[in-house]
């Protein structure tokens, strides 16, 4: 153990925020950690978006479902898919990539960069005794967002993550038993053990939420993520993505 | 400025490892930081394999094209999209997810939660002392890799992650100018400076690769990414990533 693991398995997500802003310098060194992230092929088909503007930033927590700790915060920023830089890229070679912008492979790649990136501003930020929470609540309305935010085409705002001092801090919930995600040289496929450890870790979930700090409530793992799944949100996003020139 | 951040900035890619295992503790270590990662509505929506067998090993490292060090490293990860779990949950809960699980939102949930994961894991293994290396190759032959792995509907390999003891370090290879990747409040798209700052970028990869250690090239960074986007691949993925049934 070290502290930047220590760091990684301390992280819960902030939701309430003081209202100090973060320093520049350790924002700067939080978006040098982003780019310091893995990019497929040397790729970096990622954009970062700080949103510091408070009618913008009012905006975007009314367009991701009211949450306060949207528009109050340290700082907010809005990870995107980026091909539109590569674009710039091949029209200085006189190259044609747009099959591979519009492909699947290229959508995977923009979304993996964008996310690699973004894990790395999160730990950093943490390793600053920042708290940060992803906000994929941005997905409502991405239409909104990306005219809000100027979005030009092959570009796609993906998720944003509020940053800032945490004002108070919730406990950690439990993660699924590490059999269960973590699997040795097969994907382990067995029905019967599989349903047997999720309703363990049911039990386990059920006693979080009922002796946790803030708001209590009777739900279990399988009742709660079945249920966010069976009211399927966002499907405008298939015909969205495409207009933004993903997943033709 | 940290020990976490110093470890952040200080990544590069390791493509050779020495053949020393990595203890039991440490890869526990990993997976467990993978695990803390933010995660989509609690989803966990991914899985991690890890592959120790020789024979599988050097079965992914030819399909990935034979990259030898997807075979040869201290530990080999695999990071899944996942949703078969999610849909085990579902049954014992009796409800159906299946729009959620093959919308463009379900799968790019299922990426985003695989990768925060995955960059936890790296940053965990290299505050170790460990080096890792991204191998988006195993979507080259991504039904085959399935095969080995033996996943089922549902769930969907992404990418591999070579982890271990490194042989030898690569320079860093220079990321694109901030002011480039970073907008404020609203995505910059002002082509002429955009294709001012890639040109001088443009000389700094040049010189970069024309003075670092190991195979010396001649190329540039609009040049390079032109020509790997230009060259599409992994076309099938789209007919795939259906029948492992995303995306429909």
């Amino acid at each position: 153990m070290n502290t930047t693991i220590e760091t990684i398995l301390n992280h819960r997500s902030v939701r309430s925020f003081t209202n100090q802003a973060i320093p520049e310098e350790q924002l700067h060194h939080i978006v040098k950690s982003a780019q310091a992230a893995s990019t497929s092929s040397f790729l970096q088909a990622y954009s970062i978006i700080g949103v510091t503007d408070p009618n913008k930033k009012k905006k975007i927590a009314e367009l991701a479902g009211n949450q306060s700790y949207v528009a109050e915060n340290g700082y907010f920023f809005v990870f995107c898919a980026d091909f539109a830089r590569l674009q710039e890229a091949a029209d200085i070679q006189t190259k044609n990539i747009s099959t591979a912008i519009e492909s699947t492979e290229g959508f995977m790649i923009a979304i993996i960069d964008a996310a690699l990136a973004a894990q790395n501003a999160a730990i950093a930020a943490e390793s600053l005794d920042l708290g940060i929470c992803y906000i994929g609540g941005i997905r409502n309305n991405l239409k909104e967002v990306s005219s809000l935010l100027e979005t030009p085409a092959n570009v796609l705002p993906l998720f944003g993550m509020a940053v800032g001092y945490p004002d108070s801090y919730q406990e950690q919930k439990p993660r699924l038993p590490e059999d269960i995600v973590f699997h040795e040289n097969r994907y382990q496929n067995d029905k019967r053990q599989t349903q047997s450890s999720l309703l363990h870790y049911d039990d386990s979930i059920l006693e979080y939420y009922r002796t946790r700090m803030n708001t209590k409530k009777e739900m279990t793992w399988t009742g709660q993520t079945s249920s966010t799944l069976e009211k399927t949100k966002r499907l405008y996003l298939n015909e969205f993505v495409k207009q933004k020139g993903f997943l033709k």
